[in-house]
């Protein structure tokens, strides 16, 4: 029996609501031996606040030493083992994009490359093409017409874009067209099963098709497609838990996994922490369950800007007290992972997790929320599988465990 | 390979004593933000003086956000993953008042109730009947006779008592007779599959005739019964570890998962700590393992008995030199899970561990034994299941891993 099968064995309705606040990429490194991380160097007076109400700890996000991509990080917190449930890259890029994705359908993601006149690839971001120049190549793309096949494409971000192969019936058994070493062309799409070669040959096609009428840019001469996948089929979030759940994502890719996993997307006006968390003030009273997403945070620390993270930390902890007003019962506070900008890249630290409940959460006396707090935290070092169980069970949300 | 299956390879012979000491519902909150929990509370001078030969850590039931029942979480303890093996409620009622659940028996447990003129439920545990009261109640169904069927009863505390169906070849696949719900009646006995439709048929008739001699007390005039379960077959303690194992309990519930396990049960007089202690002391030539559990912590718990519960913590403390000097070489106490005084039941937060083994524990400095300095011992967090092997290790009791 897996977690999820004791979660959906034991919950029962409750009405309280929880919220889930992902910082993207939350955990970090210290500039120097003893010095704070970008989350201690952060002035948080309402997080710290908060801890007089809560619990700490620390996540592993996959398994201890393991980087994790933004799905399966995701896919952990929301009490699904990642190693068991995998997403295809395609499927979560089109997802997150609207395209919905169903069994029998097979997703990519695409990236517009510049190639040289030989055909090979010599920028595999187009040179990062802006998302004005490019969602027009996308427009574009959609009028491609293959015979005996639907496709549909969507502009993501720049220079990528999400193509889905409607079905019924195609496998997504197929090579990525990504040779993933320069100078050298993109690959024909080749089915690594029998059953795959009808999609390979559309696929293949609508390639050609589409290249023809990039031909001319000076950039976004070309394109690869890869993550060719479909809809994994994964049991229901609102089913497993009970929860009526709702995500506010400025981001297409989480949109995209809490969109597999069967939660609500709410349609957010803004990029800022106040307008997510405006967004799940409205709908309040529709759900048991937000999960909101913050990306920024990792974004700074991808660009290795420690005081950039910590400012984007502080913009969080600034805004709080507008989601805090709505009345949750259950608060966590966490990442998906670690993204220190001392290393400038998704890493396998633990992430800081301050889980905030009043009605039976530990409460400890003043307490800075960070990294060192949490790693000698009351709840300990838990897999990120754990939290939906323990944010069930301050919301009262959980059954005993036999007599 | 599951964790016993290791046990059981790994386990050698040794001339040494295990002793895990239960405190149950041990673990506790604080009434305030930073205040002491119940354990921190309490004068416990001799704990706090075992903690330089011990070391620390806390133990999680279940998974992290499951608050367990008494059963499974003695399971974990002795060292059994709770959610594989599973334990019917009428096989632990039964079996911890001393009726054996053999394969093909089917027991249940019964609740006296008080019915009204038109059969409907007024209270589902008789107006909590006194034990004085109901035994007499239970000596007359032991009389009862249904042609063809072979039933036993036994009470066990006040409105509660165990009936066991002997086999062979019954099948325990029956619905329950409490309808979870007032003013409704009880609900005959129904079978889930075919072949539990003979004990179906014998358990109604059981009822039946029980009930009419019921019929005339102003309280207890008819029965419940629920939690059909045969024996579990679990792999027995004594060979997994090559332990003789032994436990003293004052309550018939946790005689029963010890003796579930295969464990032989001590006949304890008295009800007080020292009253155990002196039982355990007694046998101590005859076992290598003794598992004793306390039962107030948990019930002052349940009453909401801040103060109480951090007495009954003190008691405990008071006699433990009587147990001690036995000479043990490794001690473990603990709880089963928590039961916060704050929360008036049973939850799911993780339990402080004392783990005393002069020989080869960390040993600590002056320390306070209680949640906090748990949260951050030397063994981290644990799952329950965990505790045994540690014993183990610690008795000089396990070979190595491997070469």
């Amino acid at each position: 029996m897996t977690d999820l099968d004791l979660a959906r064995e034991l919950n029962r309705p409750a009405p309280t609501k929880i919220v889930l606040l992902v910082l993207d990429g939350l955990g970090g490194l210290p500039r120097e031996p003893g010095g704070p991380t970008e989350l201690e160097a952060a002035h948080t007076p309402n997080l710290d606040g908060l801890t007089s109400h809560a619990s700490l700890g620390q996540l592993i996000p996959i398994r201890p030493g393991i980087t994790p991509g933004s799905g399966p990080a995701h896919l952990a917190l929301f009490g699904y083992d990642p190693v068991q449930h995998r997403i295809g890259r395609g499927v979560l890029e089109a997802t997150g994009v609207g395209l919905e994705v169903h069994r029998g359908d097979v997703a990519a993601r695409g990236n517009f490359v510049t190639l040289d006149r030989a055909g090979r690839i010599q920028d595999r971001r187009a040179g990062r093409i802006s998302t004005g120049e490019a969602a027009p190549l996308v427009d574009q793309m959609a009028a491609v017409e293959i015979p005996g096949a639907r496709f549909e494409v969507r502009h993501v971000r720049e220079y990528r874009f999400a193509v889905v192969l409607r079905g019924p019936g195609h496998s997504a058994n197929l090579e990525d067209t990504d040779p993933q070493a320069s100078e050298q062309p993109p690959a024909p799409v080749r089915a690594r099963t029998p059953d795959a070669e009808p999609a390979a040959r559309l696929f293949q096609q609508w390639i050609e098709a589409s290249s023809r009428l990039l031909a001319d840019h000076p950039r976004a001469n070309g394109l690869t497609l890869r993550g060719f996948s479909t809809d994994p089929d994964f049991p229901r979030f609102p089913d497993i838990y009970g929860l009526r759940a709702a995500c506010a994502a400025v981001y297409p890719m989480y949109r995209g996994v809490a969109s597999l996993v069967g939660m609500q997307i709410l349609p957010v006006s803004g990029e800022r922490p106040e307008d997510e968390f405006r967004t799940v003030v409205q709908a309040w009273p529709d759900f048991d369950f937000f999960f909101i997403h913050i990306k920024k945070t990792d974004s700074r620390g991808e660009d290795g800007d420690f005081e950039g993270k910590a400012a984007e930390i502080e913009a969080v902890d600034a805004a709080l007290p507008s989601l805090l007003a709505a009345g949750p019962d259950v608060l966590a506070l966490t990442g998906d992972h670690s993204t220190p900008s001392r290393m400038r890249t998704h890493s396998w630290h633990p992430v800081p997790l301050l889980l905030w409940a009043p009605a039976t959460a530990r409460g400890l006396g003043p307490t800075k929320f960070g990294e060192t707090s949490c790693a000698r935290g009351d709840l300990g070092t838990l897999p990120s599988t754990a939290l939906m169980p323990l944010l069930m069970a301050h919301a009262q949300r959980f059954d005993k465990f036999g007599a």
